[in-house]
């Protein structure tokens, strides 16, 4: 399920250490254990794992050190997960029943703020110094910021930029703020130290596209969510901006209460369009940018890792 | 407003200053300056004036420095407001619409995850070193631990020990944390920081069970809240444990949905019962306990205010 796993860039041993952190992450309250040991399986670590192979862009690192920041990342990401799911009031998220199904809405809160304290508290016991915390601090911001703008603008026609806006604050930002951390606790210079957190944005920008597009054209059974979930919400993404030329389609992603044979009908004209090409161009487009910056300086076989990923990203099918 | 202002422990202007820092904190973004600007008004100021005073335990400090911390405080209070009010569902607070009624769940949520973050962002900033971040991730962690457990045990009699353990959680650990971060940053010895510690923890104690009291025998002018509000929403607390001699009060409290007109009838018994003075006592006893860890060693000014605070806190009607 790790979408490194086999890649050279980063040996199985982390990896397993990074779930037995998590794992202990949730190990001091024993409601907090049962209610988030689940929430915290089956995800595709792409953020940590991002962090740990920027962290090696300048030869190799103690990976020791780096753990706790690592499992911080994804208790930050788990976190914002737990809160989105509860308007969403989505059922289930990883195969599993979200916090918000199982213990009702105030309790989901609840323990989406414990693991964002949980993560803070990795993060000052792992002494990385206070631009890491900013670092961390200033991404959740962009997240909430980002997500706010959606939640404001549901059933809503954005414009181009208004969507680039939202996905570089939804997503694109928390990979680029992962491979910064990597460099910076690595030590790297600063051009790196950009360079690797520019290929973050780009690589963050394809993820979200193709992500946007699984939700047209996925297959149910792999990425285990349904699709058209996002119009269903009144989240109106690239390819539906791409197939806007409907009229049909305009009038149904624009009404609160869609119907399940309306967002049927939404997914066949989308299809029927050419969404499908349009945005892989773009999310390629994207990875390209993504490889064309990363630095020739840095260890080929991270810069080799870093490459795949991006290829990777756009495509997934999951 | 303040519980200090006019004692002479502190000067009215790191007061104002405090406030500017608040405005400040939600100002990058139009959306949260909106919707924050209101939240932030018209506290108590507790935390951080806990916070600031005790960092004078040992002599004059510098206000300037304490300022992106005592802010950091009085954020994540708001924010563990925010997020609580969420399915209380309250629709007022600090006399202001709650974020919940006026932008809906969701947006409250990612509201408070706003406040938390920019809380650490202060905190990142202001180079406190990594024990300050650990102390406030723990104290966050405490606050969702305690409010799970008591929405976890709605309409539930608990015992005094899981009582007391509730208040420490929800209040008392946050008050002895500000006072340990004040003791901290100020440099002081560790005996003082946990003196001063231990000082916060009965302050906390005793503030929450004056709270508890003002549900059943405050003044809602003054309060701005309903009275009985907490026996509605099933939060058992020390004046119900005290008149559970009435079969009809426990019959009451333990049913889910309790009509207004029963509201109505057991803040009668609990007022009919010896309740009031059984937890003023309580209360009483652990602001002496407040009183007497103030080690003989800390400046006479501050130590002076750190009682009036003390005697304040039980005899407030807010």
């Amino acid at each position: 399920m790790n979408f490194v796993s086999s890649a050279e860039g980063l040996p199985t041993k982390i990896l397993v250490e990074l779930e037995r952190k998590l794992e202990s992450a949730v190990g001091d309250d024993p409601f907090i254990s049962e209610a988030c040991t689940p929430l915290l399986k089956g995800g595709k670590r792409l953020r940590p794992i991002l962090f740990l192979i920027s962290s090696r862009a300048g030869g190799s690192s103690s990976y020791e050190k780096l753990l706790p920041l690592a499992a911080a990342i994804e208790l930050i990401h788990t976190a914002s997960l737990v809160h989105d799911d509860i308007l969403d009031a989505s059922k289930v998220r990883r195969g599993v029943s979200t916090a918000n199904a199982k213990y009702g809405a105030q309790v989901a809160v609840l323990i989406g703020d414990y693991l964002f304290a949980k993560a803070f508290e990795f993060v000052a016991n792992g002494h990385y110094g206070d631009e890491v915390s900013a670092i961390l601090s200033r991404l959740v911001k962009n997240l909430c910021i980002g997500e706010i703008k959606q939640d404001l603008s549901l059933f809503t026609i954005p414009t181009l930029g208004e969507y680039y806006e939202r996905i570089a604050l939804k997503t694109a930002i928390f990979l680029s703020s992962c491979c910064r951390l990597g460099a910076l606790t690595a030590g790297l210079e600063r051009s790196m130290i950009e360079a690797l957190s520019s290929y973050g944005m780009s690589l963050g920008l394809a993820f979200q596209i193709t992500d946007d597009l699984l939700d047209f054209f996925g297959d149910e059974a792999l990425t285990g969510k349904k699709l058209g979930g996002d119009l269903k919400s009144g989240v109106i993404t690239l390819p539906i901006l791409r197939a806007l030329g409907s009229e049909e389609l305009r009038s149904i992603v624009t009404r609160e209460g869609i119907s399940d044979g309306e967002v049927e009908r939404a997914i066949e004209l989308v299809r029927a369009s050419d969404a499908l090409m349009y945005c892989r161009r773009r999310a390629e487009a994207h990875v390209e940018a993504a490889r064309l910056v990363l630095p020739t300086m840095i260890d080929p076989t991270v810069s080799k890792v870093l490459e795949q990923a991006a290829a990777f990203i756009v495509d997934r099918s999951w």
